[in-house]
């Protein structure tokens, strides 16, 4: 059998339209795949081999219903589905079946498309670390929280996979890993059947091999718009190279990169800037009072009648969270307003920016998913933010850069991410 | 015994505090008031009096924890609870009883507060009615769709209740019933355990009796902070008496009484001017389609496996959503974001806004439960709104004023809200 768990989802959906790979073939060698390099990795929450293979025959026996169709697809723990258990990384819901899939998993199905799995999660997409490992380097963390549907999706388990992201739980696990991680425009993606961290932030995202299979999976969740890659590169391009206001934490490899890539950006045609967006400080603060403020209050319930089977590292953040006042709260949130408003003024002078996805490379050992200070930012302001991997570095291990455009504008960030993607990686 | 039943929350509270009043006395009046009336009302989609009292005399062993302790309060059934059915309004998920209490339960229950059962609510709070009757006249709709939260406030079953709005569902079933209705700031009550309808809309609200009770439950699920009543009238107060671009399309009777009361707030040293905020009808226009899109997406998982146990009322509204692109969609996510930043603008100017309730007082018949028209901005907008009640029109039936704050200006909302209700009122 050749290896078909290699193929992207672009390039399956084109062979199964055509005939020449069937969903059963495809789901066969993923799941091969799994069985031989899950014992390493860790990636899976919940994985039942004939629950997969009955879905691809159902989808083999009837018509293509859309590009999904026979596509294998990895599901976060945090998101419920109604056939296979959903445990949100928590001993409290060990056994869990929701009544329900969720409204993005339903929407999968609808459109033809096989659902693997459940992918390990931090405990409920917080902090306390999955069991995951990097697959290109098992001594080092995958990141988190979505940590199974990057180490999934990188290590050739599934093409495509469902994250969420409330601070960098899609985009820092995703450049850990050396592959595609896109968190939508705030809530594009419906929420219906996720978990609830932190409500005015979580998003659900996607993490894909490439930019073309994220748009595939994104086409399915909305009315079938695809990003124009082609078009994407017609005219002269403003890019914004924000390099935040903690450069100076980022390792020098990584900023190396991230240089290297402006230069190359700027002689592939782009017109490169680099703005300062001064007191954008100012929402990374708000994003960690707002995050801890709500998530405090989304697990009222968990707090108040499971305490002892919550993690330590949980316990401090929700304790957190009882701290921060609703004065403070609240005026946490009126900053990220204003500056949501501002952010959108400032992108009339560029498509898109270009930021550090992390701080590095994946850092060694398990203990830690590693650091969301790229991130935060995007995930508070609502905007969409795409990580494209871009070379390798401690440890030979790979380094992303992260595009971000303006709220709503999700099919030309994409678009614009791709080829980033492409000059990046040439 | 008395007519214990027709206590406020504040007043019922204070008695437990002093000892002179228990939560079983307290509960066993309402459970009488409820047995006499739930045959004309049906408010109530599961209520069982021994969960009731077993909750009743737990209280009543224990110190109190805080204003709410023993305090009933009807859970609209949108709302998670883990011991009692939780039905949505939808045959979908008759007998369904979740793993968890919504997060807004959990923090009552926390805070020693009652959980009296939970409110009939129309078909997954979209559009096909509850059988609830407005307490007022039982031939006319208490509005929709938190139907019974608002009659069986408004009968004096509960003091206070949870209901949600995504477009005018709180505020208009409030104000049909001759009540208090509070929408707060987005998203400022968790949602977790809250079915989700439109997702950047939905926000759970508060219905009372008096604008005191409603801030006991907002401090209940906050730090414990309440408005500065007493500091509301300290100086001149500027109020924007907003006739929207409607107002033609309000009963004559529902028109006189706001025009009276804005005179009445003159009179009584409010600053009073009228706002055009021209434009803003985008919003109306943008929250209907972010409404659509967003429902329909909401719901893929009941579209996809249960089509035939959804209403009529409720598939039109999901075809709707179904024909909006996502381009529409983001254009009008964009539109309303940049309405947000305006009206904060705006608001440098103003309090608190005026302005109706409601088209006019409820409607004859249970067929329909009103027209949102004039809430669905405030929805969209994100900002705090508060309906109080300032008399009594057609068919002798309550009508409301609705008093609309900045954004994350809650308490100071609430606390000329009460004003407002005094001076309207008198």
């Amino acid at each position: 059998m050749a290896e078909l768990w290699r193929l992207s989802a672009s390039e399956a959906s084109a062979r199964i339209g055509q005939g020449t790979l069937t969903a059963l073939a495809l789901a066969e060698s993923c799941l091969a795949r799994i069985d031989e390099r899950e014992g390493e990795v860790l990636a899976w929450a919940h994985l039942d081999a004939q629950q997969v293979l009955t879905q691809a025959r159902a989808s083999d026996r009837e018509p293509r219903r859309s590009p999904a169709h026979g596509i294998p697809l990895g599901v976060k723990d945090i998101i419920d589905t109604s056939d296979m258990p959903t445990q949100y990384g928590s001993p409290i819901y060990r056994g869990h079946r929701p009544r329900w899939d969720a409204a993005c998993v339903a929407q999968w199905r609808a459109a033809g498309g096989i659902v693997m799995g459940k992918t390990e999660t931090v405990e409920f997409a917080v902090r306390h670390p999955a069991p995951t490992r990097n697959p290109h380097n098992p001594a080092h963390t995958p990141g988190g929280s979505s940590s199974g549907s990057a180490a999934a999706v990188a290590d050739f388990m599934v093409p495509v996979a469902y994250g969420t992201q409330t601070g960098g739980s899609v985009i820092r696990p995703a450049a850990y890993c050396g592959v595609v991680g896109y968190k939508p425009t705030f809530d594009l993606i419906p929420r219906a059947g996720v978990k609830p961290v932190a409500d005015t932030l979580d998003t659900v995202g996607l993490i894909a091999r490439t930019v073309p299979d994220v748009a595939l999976v994104l086409s399915v969740l909305t009315d079938g718009s695809m990003p124009r890659f082609e078009a994407a590169g017609e005219r002269t391009w403003r890019v914004g190279f924000y390099r935040t206001p903690f450069w100076d934490r980022l390792d020098a490899q990584s900023a190396a990169a991230l240089e290297e890539l402006a230069s190359r950006l700027a002689r592939a045609g782009a017109k490169v800037e680099t703005p300062m967006l001064d007191g954008l400080e100012r929402v990374w603060e708000a994003q960690q009072q707002v995050n801890e403020y709500e998530t405090c209050r989304s697990f009222a319930y968990e707090r108040e009648f499971f305490p002892e089977m919550l993690s330590a590292a949980i316990r401090e953040r929700l304790a957190s969270g009882s701290q921060c006042t609703l004065d403070d709260y609240l005026s946490a949130r009126a900053s990220i307003a204003q500056w949501q408003a501002r952010l959108a003024e400032d992108f009339s002078r560029y498509d898109v920016l270009l930021a550090p996805s992390a701080p590095g490379t994946a850092p060694a050992g398990l203990s830690t998913t590693g650091d969301a200070l790229f991130n935060r930012v995007w995930s508070a302001l609502h905007v969409p933010a795409v990580t494209v991997p871009i070379g390798h570095g401690a440890h030979d291990l790979p380094i992303g850069a992260q595009v971000i455009g303006p709220f709503g504008k999700d099919l030309v960030t994409l678009a614009l991410a791709e080829r980033v993607h492409r000059i990046g990686a040439a």
